[in-house]
């Protein structure tokens, strides 16, 4: 079973760790763990969090989430608690007799720790989860392969429609409900993040909103999009022109592509992250364009949009087989327009096998 | 001017605290006190953060939103930085020479907490920001409740056209859809929040997830949705029944009503939180529901869907004029069904205002 599998590889790690419990209130890795599906209802409203030791499984959560709870993680123990959950936690670390507890330092706010310590008093110690499920969660299992490739397919197969759909007049806004449309009628849970159609010169600004412009036959449109299908998510972009582009247009197409297609050759296990984003940098960069591609070559994707690893310049990490990242370089430039291209793929030990697939996509 | 406005209470507030400066990092909080409108792609992925003295405003972001700000947030110096943020609002501290720096507790992650402290050293100190802007957020300004009347008005007439159009026989999840499809017809930015439509047994968990599940016609249907219209959020919820409910259905619905129109009466400024929600709490009680109305009896609304005040039998503040809060009183038999009935009001003088509205709500 692919939770008591999970929990499985979390105890041996704790064990090599030194670590009495990892206490998880992250969401993705809450599900990850447990099955437990809730999303946060908003930062800092919680809809709970996981207490593991070698010998329990608890999941700590309110009424509004008793029966879900139950129902999806049946390799924990459910406690439905009333009032402030630092004290509740507090109160099952103590019983536990945990005297080294994980916790997730780049999600529990620095309140939460404080309400922690306090009631710990001078007992057990916090101690900071680093990369302890991130690495878990990074290299992705058979279910998680499958599950990613039909979010990927789906996805693909509604910017081909949304492609040979667009017209010259639509709005930005008309095309992104177009989005929402089709992955509602294909069975998504929902979109995994707001579709970006950024037309002109909008397609300078890499996070969009697509609003009442009109889009127009000669110039850059950003397509980005992606789903989420049994809480896996999937993303894309294409750039597209609704009839013959201006020569610096095509010209930076080119330039992108060409980036996109050396970074896609080259990569696969054992390279290191900076490398691959340098590739395609590179290309860029002698093209004239350097300046303009101010962001990472791509990021994970998994229950999150954005996930370990970042495959980018800074904070190099080695590739490693079963990782499922996007590779999407681009060039913007402001007041005019932008370009960029976006594939998911999942890295294997002599390349990578691309999960986005459609026939339609590359104009030139 | 708005944000000018709000920049001096706040710096007249950061005076009173010994304060001298405060760094905003709260989507909401950013948008509120800038106009810098974008939300954070994910949590712990930042689109920015504002850093004020009384001299100076400034808005830290990176180059995927820099034009964005510059439009957005003209009261404001944008600094668009490469790399790490912590670094970054580290070295803008050292060089103001702020000694006693506020930040949201809530909301900074430890480990963004440590990073910053580590840059700054022995020098500057990290103070809580306790209520300094939530003070300000929970009471709105005259835009504000114009926008959240606006808000309101848009989510009620959708409220209305669902309610007269279902039928049953469709899924909760075609429901849902239609909620979608109206927000967006109606010019939504979005929803506030996933609509809930929850029937049958699903209605017995407060925070179901529209399914494939088929609506009946002698179960209650729980119907809770907001839109996002400016900025500003709203949220209502309705049951119906498409035909004559089971008996016990019935009075369940009454009792949940009555506790509602029990505190709509009383509630106005000057009075606390906790007394409002024990009137409803009293009714339900009384009725011998008491223990399947699990979660408090309101919350704020605004710029986000859940903010201060909590209007629960906890942490009780005083109720001030123009404050708008939900009452949404509910009884969940598990296994059975639930009823919940919520309306938006603002906060007056001597009573309340409704701000969500329709005719044809409530059946009996």
């Amino acid at each position: 079973m692919l939770y008591s599998q999970r929990l499985i590889v979390l105890r041996n790690k704790m064990d090599n760790e030194g670590l009495d419990a990892v206490w998880v209130i992250q969401p993705e890795n809450r599900r990850y763990l447990s099955g437990f599906k809730a999303p946060d209802p908003q930062f800092t409203e919680s809809a709970g969090s996981l207490f593991i030791t070698q010998e329990e499984a608890i999941l700590i959560t309110d009424s509004r989430y008793g029966t879900e709870a139950e129902e999806e993680a049946p390799h924990f123990e459910v406690r439905v608690i009333k009032g402030e959950a630092a004290k509740a936690l507090g109160n099952i670390i103590l019983e536990t007799g945990a005297k080294r507890v994980a916790f997730e330092e780049n999600y529990v706010t620095w309140q939460l720790y404080r309400e922690l310590m306090e009631k710990l008093g001078q007992g057990p110690e916090l101690v900071p989860i680093q990369g302890l499920i991130r690495e878990m969660r990074q290299i992705k299992d058979p279910y998680e392969i499958k599950a990613l490739k039909a979010s990927a397919q789906m996805v693909s197969s509604i910017m081909g429609e949304i492609i040979g759909w667009m017209n010259p007049g639509l709005t930005e806004r008309e095309v992104a409900w177009q989005i929402h449309t089709l992955a509602y009628r294909r069975g998504a849970e929902d979109l995994a993040f707001p579709p970006i159609v950024a037309s002109g010169p909008n397609g300078a600004l890499p996070h969009a909103v697509a609003g009442e412009r009109k889009i127009g036959p000669d110039e850059p449109i950003v397509l980005d999009m992606g789903v989420k299908l049994n809480g896996y998510c999937s993303d894309i972009t294409r750039t597209v022109f609704l009839s013959e582009p201006p020569a610096e247009f095509r010209k930076i197409y080119r330039i992108v592509r060409e980036a996109q297609q050396k970074a896609l050759e080259v990569m696969r296990a054992g390279l290191m992250s900076d490398e691959v984003d340098g590739v395609a940098r590179e290309v860029i960069k002698k093209a004239g364009y350097g300046e303009y591609f101010g962001h990472s070559l791509g990021h994970g994707v998994g229950l999150a949009t954005h996930e370990a690893p970042r495959v980018g310049p800074l904070k190099p990490v080695r590739l490693e087989a079963g990782m499922v990242v996007t590779v999407e370089p681009g060039i913007y430039i402001p007041g005019k327009g932008g370009v960029r291209l976006e594939e998911m793929v999942l890295i294997q030990e002599g390349g990578v096998e691309l999960l986005t697939t459609d026939p339609n996509f590359y104009q030139f």
